[in-house]
């Protein structure tokens, strides 16, 4: 398919080579023009602006850093909007506020473009790998129609719900990532303290109720206090500011959310927000962080 | 080998049936005694008190409550440290604070006996199938020894340290659940109040670093709303309170397990104490409970 790109960061990059890869026909944009260049030798057209890379383009996949940076692409004077048909599909894979989607696809559809969000999991291995887990929310039939694209980037890919839904899922699983690393941290923590083996401890609770990922993939950095990348506390908190949002619009109460969110912001004012997100276990290390 | 078991409830009388499977001679005794009966016809001897059950056993095991009840069954005047002969081993599987598991096992040094606290995880559903998960503390010298009658009970038996970190290793697993099974309540509800197909949800985060034991076998119940057992909130409460003790002395911080024994001293309060764990997903439903 013909496709337009625009983001080439540690997630766009190797996603843009396997659709590369895949045979479609990849138009690339970036705010940094240097970054297109590498793709460009990979097969990839260039294009001056958003709006450049979707003209003429059947799929628009925008993947950026956050909410004003999607408006931006999407709304300004270059935007897709001034280039996109009638009839393309724009998916949106930065995970952004499910309230500025919902009002991007408003925007889009006066012009009879359809708009997916379609955020990711799965990190800079995921988007190298072609193994992304993509949560996508909007109609079945843009679904479809952007399929063949999905397909070439990620592994898992699910339809959660209308326009904003797949923000709100990525913004389910940040929650949920926050409250299990920081409960592992907790338990972890006791364990150290007490001189236990902890590797031994590790496989005997692993097995059980208090299993996660977290606790299989995060506890070494945790035991060890050091906290290689894995994703950056700073992202982490970027996006548990948006679930923060998304809960009060919702009406819902996401207490442990919101108390990482702090613990974040003081790893950040500490020089700590470029570590893993594991690294949220300094909280239980050294409490107060006052030194 | 020659079993005295003390702590005939949901755990202990599946577990004495596993022993006598294996070919062990099980004496058995129970406070409410009549709970012995079903014990006897399947093969093992009744003895009138705790010290009974013990003369002449090699491996003595006690599966009760809480503290004070082990402290009991251990140290009072029909106790098993009145019956057990120098050599012998004593084993307490139930989940109580490691410092009185400490304090019990000096005593029973002074006689000769050594100790091991080898708390479980799996429930009654392990218990019968004889596939816990033991966790124990005590000397390696104990361990063997008591092996054979372990390997009755239980599947994943792991030593992780001296005498009290089993109780250790068992608070941390009960500290793990506490905040992973909230977090996954948080996360669900943004998803329930946001009209997302739920389990299109779960299928799209369980597999990445959202992913857990709780996810995958408890988000049915907390979108239900409905929280058969399972591990009964009292219990799981009783646990916490003997992590939170052991934090204390220990000197670490444990606040997301502090907030969840909050929530479900709530729950017991409002008569849901008997309901399984996840059922604190009904403090993210209804945060104050003041209805």
């Amino acid at each position: 398919m013909k496709v337009g790109f625009i983001g080439l960061g540690t997630m766009g990059g190797p996603m843009v080579l396997n659709l590369l890869q895949a045979g479609h026909e990849v138009t690339v944009h970036n705010r940094t023009r240097a970054k297109e260049e590498a793709l460009a030798t990979a097969g990839a057209k260039r294009a001056e602006s958003p709006k450049a890379a979707s003209l003429g383009a059947e799929v628009i996949v925008t993947c950026v850093s956050d909410s004003p940076d999607v408006e931006t692409v999407v709304l300004s004077q270059n935007g897709v909007i001034q280039g996109a048909a009638a009839g393309a599909v724009v998916v949106d894979m930065s995970t952004i506020s499910p309230k500025v989607t919902r009002r991007l696809a408003a925007a889009l559809a006066e012009k009879q473009v359809q708009m997916l969000d379609g955020p990711v999991s799965g990190g800079s291995e995921g988007a190298q790998k072609g193994t992304l887990s993509i949560m996508l929310g909007g109609e079945a039939e843009a679904v479809a129609k952007a399929m063949p694209v999905l397909e070439a980037m990620g592994k898992t890919i699910t339809h959660v719900g209308p326009i904003g839904s797949g923000q709100v899922t990525k913004a389910i699983n940040q929650v949920i990532v926050a409250g299990t690393y920081l409960s592992v941290a907790e338990g972890l923590a006791l364990g150290m303290k007490a001189g236990l083996d902890m590797s031994q401890v590790v496989k005997a609770v692993g097995g059980g109720a208090a299993g996660s990922w977290g606790l299989t993939n995060r506890s070494e950095n945790m035991i060890k206090n050091d906290y290689p990348l894995g994703f950056r506390v700073r992202l982490h908190h970027k996006d548990l500011k948006i679930a923060l949002e998304a809960a009060e619009e919702l009406g819902v109460t996401v207490p442990i959310a919101a108390y990482v969110a702090q613990i974040e912001a003081g790893l950040m004012a500490r020089g700590f927000g470029d570590e893993d997100v594991s690294a949220i276990a300094r909280s239980i290390r050294e409490p107060s962080g006052l030194g």
